[in-house]
């Protein structure tokens, strides 16, 4: 069998042959088809119902309107007494002190001509349309509870440290739109508004499946010319950060039967499959040939690392091929499926993208969109860990941020601004 | 009993009397204070030994140095023709294939004069010191495997497409430092060097209590003048995202007693002790009153939202007691507790701090450091969400990143430049 070679360049002779005739595909155009793979995911039935404790980190699944206004009754912004303004002249007043007013209690109406010490989040009472903070008043201290007396207040304009009922929102209103990720604040505003549990997106659960006979399990003897398996490790625990349900296996056979077989093992139980390594044009590409006969192509993405790609379907389930070095692994898994599920499914949050200026100067390839590793620094710089080698764990280890070169850019100074995604 | 008032300025005179006779602390001498308290919780014995997978997310304990070289050994950057560089003049020569050299195995060296078929992360055989990449040799592609056949390959400079070994750490380095937190990167890389356990620094329990009596939880009916519990999910979350434990329970009752007997019959299993609300100097304060005659104090930092803070042991417990209202505990918990965790355990990650243009002028208390929420934005500026009162939930909700005006400051505008921490 003639192995044709990987088609590392636009022009290369093979794009006459098979699934390589096509011209490289943009990141865009592919992160579209891998939405486009994804979208029969988001059906109805993949809803579950959950405490808002266990919500943190999925996805809305529905908008959730505002069962009540926020806050749900006019309150005391201040520690101090509640007044009717008018009844406090452009000089000031003294007024006889009223029964506090406690948070947490429905107070008595306000009588006219009188100040009642209020506590920060207690109801203004009926009548009452300001509060002057205690420090304001004199003397500025609270009477002891049941002793007759009078304070001066100076005078205050209606609705002064009064916040008003519906003033952060309104009973109606929507609270949080579907596909809203839901952090703390999220869940802290259901809480809120009084709501108890919540309705959210199922996570995938990803089939991923490492491939290659040259790969050792980290904690076992490592014979020569072999490696460890990193990508395991690497995919399993980004895709568990975004909140991905993974099942986890290998396969260190090229024996494209063998991984049909894992394959349709888990594919009953498996909403995505995933696999590592095996796309390239290489000689012993197991994934390309154990998707012969499938609904599945393999392309050339106009992207460095992370170039080869497969998609498509293995029998009834989506599949993506990512390339089997690890930085492109974790460029494809960051390019391709992580944004399409924050928008499509809600979580995980989508990367800070942020400009930054190089540290220095870089090359690219003109027809690429070049993916390098970076440290983004406090003053808004950010340098380049490592080359540009899809190989180089320890300096993607050292990164915070990938960095974007777009097709077209070959070179960059120090000193341009790049658009970096926080990693 | 009188009821002192909360002294939220600077120079009130309250200041005089007892713990308020201090001015307040700056957020940088408080943050010091909250690092100080934990201190004594980063112990030896504070260490567990974890597989890679269930390490996602913690802070390296020890230093880890690399076991072996990465790569481990010289292996070719492309699928292409290994060859010794001396037997290829400049203008090109035609030599003999010689077997092909897959992945995973150690090669015969190469015999001089012939060129072997290598693939990618196939081990350079003895005797190669470079790698011409199949689309450039004619014919460009790899002859059927057993036939004999020749290849015309153009001069290639030593080195080319060679990944040597230890290019990107070698045996012996530090590939990690104590402290890291464990990301996939990271882990990935641990996977990478054979690594397959590793000793992080167990998490902090913490026992968090939200207080008040106008307090209800979601999901039961609203009475009036209550708000619902919106402090216990908000913190939680916001704890358990960090990499917490937490123990939650809530107290609805003012009498200090009932406090102390909860926290007691949790003390002895927890790290630490956060409460919310009753830190202020209103008349229904249980936190303070239940930490009377122990070694804490009640201050005021000069922060908006947020001023109002516990600080100390219950018993031989760490405690710190935020503000009710949940702006308040949200930015107290980022601001004090989340980077001392970061800096001291090395989880959680921090937060990312990015510079960003206002969308629009704010003004801040010019003895404060004011910290407003908002939406960082793609260009680069960032919209303030919601004023600067600590009760609005539904503009916290919407917004991504606290932003930090600093004391001295009174008023910024359009345009001017903030430091952001996204959320």
């Amino acid at each position: 069998m003639t192995a044709p070679t990987e088609g590392r360049t636009m022009h290369s002779p093979q794009h006459q042959h098979g699934d390589a005739r096509h011209q490289p595909r943009s990141v865009a155009t592919h992160r579209a088809a891998v939405a486009d793979l994804l979208a029969p995911l988001l059906t109805a039935d993949r809803v579950e119902t959950l405490a808002l404790r266990d919500a943190l980190g999925k996805g809305l699944a529905h908008d959730i309107a505002a069962p009540l206004s926020l806050p749900p009754f006019a309150n005391s912004q201040m520690d101090g007494f509640a007044i009717n303004t008018a009844d406090v002249s452009d000089g000031g007043a003294e007024l006889p002190v009223a029964d506090p007013v406690p948070a947490g209690a429905v107070p008595a109406a306000l009588a006219r001509g009188t100040a009642a010490p209020i506590m920060t989040g207690a109801m203004i009472p009926a009548g009452a349309d300001a509060v002057v903070p205690v420090e304001r008043a004199v003397p500025d201290r609270f009477p002891a509870p049941g002793a007759e007396s009078t304070v001066w207040l100076p005078a205050t304009a209606a609705g002064t440290f009064v916040r008003s009922a519906g003033s952060d929102i309104a009973a109606g209103e929507r609270a949080l739109a579907a596909g809203t990720f839901l952090g703390p604040a999220q869940l802290g505003l259901l809480a809120a508004l009084g709501v108890g549990e919540v309705a959210v997106r199922r996570p995938l659960t990803v089939l991923l499946v490492t491939t290659g006979d040259e790969v050792v399990e980290p904690g076992q003897p490592l014979p020569a010319g072999k490696i460890y398996n990193s990508n395991g490790t690497l995919l399993e625990s980004a895709m568990r950060q975004a909140g991905l349900d993974v099942v986890r296996t290998a396969i260190a056979s090229d024996r494209p039967d063998e991984l049909r077989a894992l394959l349709r093992s888990h594919a009953g139980s498996v909403d995505l499959i995933v696999t590592t390594g095996g796309v390239s044009k290489g000689a012993y590409e197991v994934v390309r040939q154990a998707m012969e006969g499938q609904a599945a192509e393999f392309i050339h993405v106009a992207m460095q690392p992370g170039g080869p790609q497969g998609i498509g379907m293995f029998d009834d389930v989506p599949f993506l091929g990512f390339p089997g070095n690890p930085v492109s692994c974790l460029v494809s898994f960051e390019i391709f499926l992580r944004p399409v599920l924050s928008v499509m499914f809600g979580a995980p949050a989508p990367r800070t993208a942020v400009r930054a200026r190089l540290a220095h100067g870089l090359t690219s390839p003109e027809h690429k969109h070049q993916v390098r590793r970076g440290s983004f620094q406090p003053d808004g710089t950010v340098r380049l860990e490592g080359g540009d080698s899809s190989h180089l764990m320890h300096a993607l280890a050292g990164s915070n941020a990938l960095v974007h070169v777009p097709a077209g850019v070959s070179a960059l100074a120090g000193g341009d601004e790049v658009e970096v995604w926080m990693l």
